[in-house]
């Protein structure tokens, strides 16, 4: 594992990682985290309907107003690494050189855990599609004869981060995180989707619920912590740990 | 949450503690933990095999054998709190009062994390019986209304601990934890289970593998922890955390 | 089928139908369905932790407050049938007998659909162990002869109602409510429950999610319904149609 | 494993083996086997509608024209060991002294499979409930410490047979069996089922269409055995081969 | 959603739709549906042995004749819009120009619901490709800043039609259609498919059976619908109401 | 079905068909079956770490030497037929024509049963890749209008085998299979893989413990076989059998 404290996120369209795990990004950067958000696609021709209902619009117009966004919402996490890797969206597709670049991005930062999507998603297949090429990359990271001489991957758990409409999704979150220190941050980078203006009152009711869902588990009336906002994950593989 | 770090452990058989999760227990002890081992019955008639198999053997004279078989197995951990509840075997059956009783004990002892079987065992139905019973006495152990005036309970994880023949019980491990340090205690307890020798080989092959998951998933061969011994177990509820 | 419109909510303790189906229960009445509640416990043990801090308190006056509330919160929602069968909580037990008074009520409402609890939830067993009862009492009533001569229960739906923390109860909604026109209802009826004040928040913020969740499936961008306020439901028995 | 070839039935009501194993039953009669059926009840108040509405019908009557229709079925089959519990129906409960009582015939037989209905069934708990005392009883019958000095029961596989409604209850087969040559007695026994009639020709469908399940796993139009009716069922215990 | 009522079918092979949603096809016509049938190749490879047995067959010969059978079928069924894509099976690949032809087809339809196979299908992996596709398409037909200008698709109901076997598939039916009175065009239809004569007997204890179900869960022996002949459905996404 | 007696095992990697299958290939060797073995890749780029630690290794290199340890090792199983189709691995790709030529040796082969991978693997996508692929080339194969002319295959079984991590996997072997009388030669094969040396002991371990199932499940100590190595499998498809 790296002496450096990283982290990397991986999301399929350019505002994905400020609604899903915009929290944990604000919180591990205060903790000291280098966070890199790679996203696949600006998510140009399947998510800026607002955009695309104005007069005159281009794609290259609408990419560049997400990148902005993003990289708005990026720099109110406190995130100074964000690459974009301008796949194209509905439907994502990565060739396998578009693989490779992926892996020397993870090889390049190292991470202690790594971030994506659900395993599936009936609404949105780029979503799952990504989730299978995270899977699929850190595989290739970590084998010795990937560009041999280069440093391996170890073993960063994958967070899936929340998807809309979570029960759809078959996900289940096993970790909450307590935002609440971090919250401010986090409903700064959403109000920076312009675009997406009606989702800015559901994420801050998920943040809410989900704090509701950290005090339960941390005790509930009998003590629990009093966090007032968290965001939830599901992990894909088991900790190893010391002491339960 | 109890100032003192404490345990509770409820297995339905008196020895099924020890294959299960004996390196867990003599690990939080030397921890500083006071690990607490409820027994609901001693296995009397459906795991005792070879002692029916003596001439004139008696049920009381069973019991007494599989009681003294724990009690040293306890001692062999570092544990000095075992009690045995009597409740009969094959089925074991808990009536209203007994599952008071069992309540009264968790409320005793408020343990930070309570373990117990798998939630689904077609070979043996005590054990899924157990783990039923065990999510009902924390429910009643955390009512305002019951015995008012005692301290609740708060909401302590509980860990399903591995059964045997894992895959037909649907139990999927999402914790390793290291038993190195404490293997010596764990191989002596299960020496202790006289009646049982066929399975000493069979859980010391267990935890050599569980090390090796251990070692896959702390970062395998660029430099996860080297681990040559651990236990597995599944967690009921999600984890409420500051970091990931 | 019944030529009046009817419908049943069987709920653990006095307060689930508010939260989970108040919706769902107001829009009902005001489409000219007679629907009844009946309250398995008041939640006496088990929910009414702010009523156990209070000093003097006892059984009798708990349950009373939780009687008021309840009946407060279903006068809010227009219901004029609810029905109290005090069977203790945190156990919920019911006995043979019970079970043919609940019986007696399916017979005599007929209800043209039935709802409860999840069908898991590791949280609040009485909650799982309510559905299994709505289960077999519903079978029961189907039963030819269970009591000869009184008319026997057809086919009704069972929609499982929301469940806290969802995911963890394996909960997935297959059907979306529009309870908007009925919305200051069921914040009315929320309100009755002083006891819980701690929740109202949340199943507000719920309301307004699960609105975001209609919206998307009936079209959303495309000219999906405003729906502002909704409830989910997760169906047990299939649907029988003439159009889909 | 006995000697003997013996296979054991367990129906939770009178008619249940007829329909959903009747084919395995003649078949491994005509193999040699002693089949023994176990009917835990006659199903007479919950499955006997025809029979209700007939005026001036008792409970004693309808169980005596269950007998009589189940009875004659076993004969058809070519049964000579039928038994039957009268523990009642809809529910469908049993006491410690009714699950021995079970026991005592499973030792009695020691089958080399045994047969029950499916694992969940919300349409009807009393099938559910008595796959889980199948299971229950299968396990006090291998405990050396009931009844010591008796022959304690060996593994037997438990299939679970056809449920009505298949998807609904998660019932997956895992074996098909060829029932071509004793297809007549099938349906010369499903004939004595008089009360149920309107499930004559379903349980003829299900069987042509199982033999075509047959057919394609068995080669399919590459040459698979011509079976013309099969029947299908789940196991719960894996196999155990010398050869696949 | 379109004014116009629609409803569109995609199916892997030629002969697919006619089994697995001939009477939904026929019934909805009725209703005043304009059905459009996509077969997205004729099975010519993989689903025409009979064809391939005759002697000096060719590709194209094979294509012709399931072409033809396909249009009848459709013509039986009151379609008038069949169309074929030719794109090749065992196995069947769609290129992204493919896909988004298919997407043109979805805008130009507009329907109200979208029908293809089960997600799971491990002895045809083009039936659980095609599902895929399904979805991915209609993701594609909703974006946007796909072929801007052009009417965006809302959220149309994917129907999973009846697979064979389906319990190996993990196929669940939750909706039930009536198709009694188009039951003569679909037993039409499926006498069109001279070259699966072997099938035509299944799919109508098929009928027979699921007539059966939907029996079953609109009021059985209580009043249900006599509804004879039925087909079977398995909804991808939640629906959105306003009375349950 | 063949007349000679042929099974076919498909290899993600090198090395896979040793550790998971190596006990089934001797024993049906044994039985005189004739077994093939396909590596679809060497597993040079991501399963050879430790010749990767070598200096001046090249891919050329690890490749034969992965070549020749494969080859050892199926010499060592008593298997003359092993094919490499050095497709590459991590990741693993296999285009239209590869699939072809695996269909070409399906069908040369005509296996009575296949074998490959678990469904699931998210630690190494080429496993479950393999997968897919071993259920696409099967059903190819079955196509009567692939090749027209060449013997089409029947409807062998495909046995998923036990991959590492199973629970991870959600593996779960419905079929055990005595290894005991060719332990010798699988523990000879798991010797020639000297570059994991590591995994010799851990799947020494899994053999005994399997062979610890394989007697639970014949009869436990009520007089199961005595095997004392075995290995698990889980059927893709339903048996179709004359005898429970």
């Amino acid at each position: 594992m790296s002496e450096k404290k990283t982290a990397l996120v991986i999301s399929a369209h350019a505002a994905d990682f400020v609604w899903r795990a915009g929290g944990a990004i604000a919180k591990h950067q205060s903790l000291g985290y280098d966070v890199t958000v790679v996203c696949l696609s600006y998510g140009e021709r399947g998510e800026s309907a607002k955009l695309w209902k104005e007069s005159g619009m281009t794609l290259d117009r609408v990419k560049a107003a997400r990148r902005t966004e993003a990289e708005n919402a990026a720099a109110a996490l406190g995130v100074s690494d964000i690459r974009f890797m301008d796949l194209g969206d509905y439907p994502l597709i990565l060739e396998r050189e578009d693989k490779y670049k992926l892996v020397d991005i993870i090889r390049e930062v190292q991470p202690r855990f790594m971030m994506s999507h659900s395993n599936y998603d009936p609404y949105n297949t780029d979503h799952m599609y990504t989730t299978s090429i995270a899977l699929e990359a850190r595989m290739i990271a970590q084998a010795w004869g990937h560009n041999p001489g280069e440093k391996v991957l170890g073993a960063p758990q994958l967070y899936l981060f929340e998807p809309h409409q979570t029960e759809q999704m078959g996900w289940k979150p096993d970790t909450f995180l307590d935002i609440t220190d971090v919250w401010d941050k986090k409903r700064a980078a959403i109000e920076c989707m312009e675009g997406q203006e009606h989702l800015w009152a559901y994420y801050t009711n998920v943040a809410e619920n989900r704090g509701n869902h950290f005090r339960r588990n941390s005790g509930g009336q009998s003590g629990g912590r009093n966090a007032r906002y968290a965001e939830g994950f599901q992990s894909v593989f088991p900790r190893t740990v010391d002491e339960l």
